[in-house]
C-alpha cells in the first residue's frame, strides 16, 4: 500500500491521532506522520504505527521523505488534497500519482463492532439530548430567537463541555425550516409554530445525526416521531415524510443498491404530490465524518452491506411556507436496517 | 478579472453571502454564484452582484458556465481548490489556468474603515468576555477539568448564543500550555496553576483573537497583562514574552517587512535564552479568516502598510513544564501599530 493522506479523519483512522496540519505517508511497511511543532507533544504521545516527523513546512518535508524513499508510484485521494499542497509534494514531477477517490471512506464503510458501539453511544446521547432540549424549550424557549434556541440546544448536546458536536445544530422555525441547512436567525419561537431540530454529538470522534420536526402546541410539545399539526397541508406533508422514512427503513436490504433505498423513500413523497419539494438525497453514511459513504442518493450504485451505517432522512421543503425532515441512523445487520 | 473562487470567506467578501457548498465564477462583468438546493432561498435573498445558479453538482454546473462563456484563460487560488473539484471544472482541459496564490487574502489585506469597525467591535467583545471568564473561573473553575473550563469560556464568549466563535477556545493548564494548539483535556485547575486562554469571537463574520497567560493564585486572578508567578523560571519567561510583545508593537512601522516585526519580538526571547522554545511565528493577519495575510514570520517578505490588521503573539513553550503566550491584535495607522 502506497498512499499519502491529508484528511484529519483519514489520519485518525490510520494511526489514532490527527490534527489540522498533518499528513501521513504510507509506503509499504513504513509510515510517517508529518506535523508541525505546535502538535509535537500530542503527536508523539498518541500516534501509533507511524514515525512522527516535525517540520514547519509539512509538504516540503513530505516531498523530502518521498524522494529519499525513492517513491515511484503513489496513491492519493484527490478530494483530500488542495492543488497547492499537492503540488508541493512532488515538485520535480517524478512520481506517478494514482487517484484513489474516497480511499479512506471506502476503508471505513464497513464498521467494526467497536466502531458500532461508539456510534450507538453517540446516537443514544444525541437522543437523550433531544429530550432535554424539548424540556428546556418548553420552559424557556417560547419568545426566544432561533440563535438563542440553537445555543440552548448546544448546551444540552455538549453536556456542559463533556461532548463535542457532530456539527452546529440546526434549529429552524416555520418557513425557515424550508432551508434544509438553515443558519439560525432572529426569528422568535411562538406557540403554534413548526420547529425543526437537526443535531448530533461525537463519542471518541464518531458522530451521531438526528432530525425531528415538531408542532409547538400551547400545551407543550416533544420531539417524538408522532406529531399533530393543525394545518391539513402540513400534516399531509408530515405523514408523507414519516411514511417515506418508515418504508425505506422497513424495506432496505443488504445487497440492494443505495439508489434503491433512496427510491423507497422518494416514491412515497412523489406519490403524495410533494416530489419537487424533496430536494436532497435520502441519506448518507455516518462515522468519523458526519457525511461519508454510503450515499443514499438517486444515482448511487453502491451495494449496501451488513455493518454499513447511514441516515434515512427524507424531507419536504416548501419555500416560504414550511420544511419537514425526519432523520434516524440505521445499521445494516442480518440483511436488514436496524434503527440505532 | 477572470477567476473561480471556492473559499467561503472569499465568496462572502465578493458577494456578501456564502455557504459550505458554493463556488463563484467571475468573468469580467458577469458573475455566477453556484450552490445547491439546500441554500437556494438564502442565496437568492443575500447574494449581491452575481447571478445565483442552483445545481446538485456545482462543479459540473461551473464547467457548463465556463464552457458556455467560452472562457479561455482563468485564474484560481490553488489553496482554495481540492484536486478533485478542480478537475471537474474543466474536464476537457480547454482552459489555461493561472495560479493566483492567496488571491482573495491579498484583496483583503488592507482593511476598509467598515471592516476595521467590525474587527474593533469583535476585539472589544472578546476582551470583555475574558473578564467574565476570569470571574466565572474564580467562582466555579477551581477543581474543574480543562474541558469544562473551555465550555464555560465558550458560554461567555458566545454570550448566550448571540455571538459566533473565531475558533474553539484554548484553555490549557500548566504543562498543557506547552502545546501551542492544545485540545482541552481532563486536567484539573488548582490554585497555584498557570492558565493560558486563547479565544476570540466574530462580529458579522470578522474575527478577533486574544491570548493571556495567568497565575491562578489563592486570592484570585485575572487575565490582565501583569502577572506574578512564584516560579522564577516562569516569571523570567513571562517577562521575556511580555517584553517581546511590547517591543514588536512599539517598534513596528508601516513600510517594514513582516519578518522585521517577527525579529523585533524574537530577538528579545532569544536574548533571554528561550529562543528554541518560541516555536511559531510572531503573528498573523486577522479578518474574515482567523489566519490570513500578513503573516508575521521570520521568512515573510510582505511589506507592512497602514490598515493592515494582525496579531502580535510571542510565546515560550517548554515541553512538559509550561507554556506562555501573550497575544493582542493591532492595526497599522499613521505608520504605527495601534493595539485594538
Amino acid at each position: 500500500m502506497k498512499i499519502v493522506l491529508r484528511n484529519e479523519n483519514a489520519l485518525y483512522y490510520e494511526c489514532g491521532y490527527s490534527c489540522d496540519n498533518a499528513l501521513l505517508i504510507r509506503l509499504g511497511d513504513r509510515a510517517w506522520f508529518v506535523t508541525d511543532g505546535r502538535y509535537a507533544i500530542e503527536a508523539r504521545e498518541q500516534v501509533r504505527g507511524a514515525e512522527v516527523v516535525i517540520a514547519s513546512d509539512i509538504y516540503a518535508k513530505g516531498a523530502q521523505i518521498l524522494k529519499k524513499a525513492k517513491a515511484k508510484r503513489c496513491g492519493y485521494d484527490p478530494a483530500e488534497w488542495d492543488c497547492h499542497a499537492f503540488g508541493l509534494l512532488d515538485p520535480e514531477g517524478k512520481i506517478e500519482w494514482k487517484p484513489k477517490p474516497r480511499w479512506s471512506q471506502k476503508r471505513r464503510i464497513i464498521k467494526s463492532l467497536r466502531e458500532l458501539e461508539l456510534i450507538r453511544e453517540a446516537v443514544r446521547q444525541g437522543a437523550e439530548a433531544f429530550d432535554r432540549i424539548a424540556a428546556r424549550f418548553r420552559d424557556e424557549g417560547i419568545g426566544m430567537e432561533e440563535r438563542r434556541l440553537a445555543f440552548l440546544a448546544e448546551e444540552e448536546l455538549r453536556d456542559r463541555g463533556l461532548r463535542e458536536l457532530s456539527f452546529e445544530p440546526i434549529v429552524a422555525i416555520g418557513p425557515n425550516a424550508a432551508k434544509p441547512h438553515a443558519r439560525p436567525t432572529d426569528r422568535i419561537l411562538r406557540h403554534g409554530d413548526l420547529l425543526l431540530l437537526d443535531a448530533g454529538v461525537k463519542v471518541e470522534r464518531y458522530c451521531s445525526d438526528r432530525t425531528r420536526t415538531a408542532y409547538v402546541g400551547e400545551r407543550g410539545f416533544d420531539f417524538g416521531i408522532s406529531q399533530r399539526f393543525p394545518s391539513r397541508k402540513i400534516q399531509k406533508a408530515y405523514d408523507a415524510v414519516r411514511k417515506a422514512h418508515d418504508r425505506a427503513i422497513a424495506k432496505a436490504r443488504s445487497g440492494m443498491k443505495a439508489r434503491k433505498i433512496d427510491a423507497l423513500a422518494r416514491e412515497v413523497i412523489e406519490k403524495a404530490g410533494f416530489g419537487e419539494f424533496f430536494v436532497h438525497s435520502t441519506g448518507h453514511g455516518v462515522g468519523l465524518d458526519i457525511h461519508e459513504m454510503p450515499f443514499i442518493s438517486p444515482r448511487s450504485e453502491t451495494r449496501i452491506e451488513d455493518f454499513m451505517v447511514f441516515t434515512v432522512e427524507p424531507g419536504i421543503y416548501v419555500p416560504g411556507k414550511f420544511g419537514i425532515r425526519i432523520e434516524d441512523m440505521v445499521v445494516m445487520r442480518h440483511g436488514r436496517a436496524e434503527v440505532l
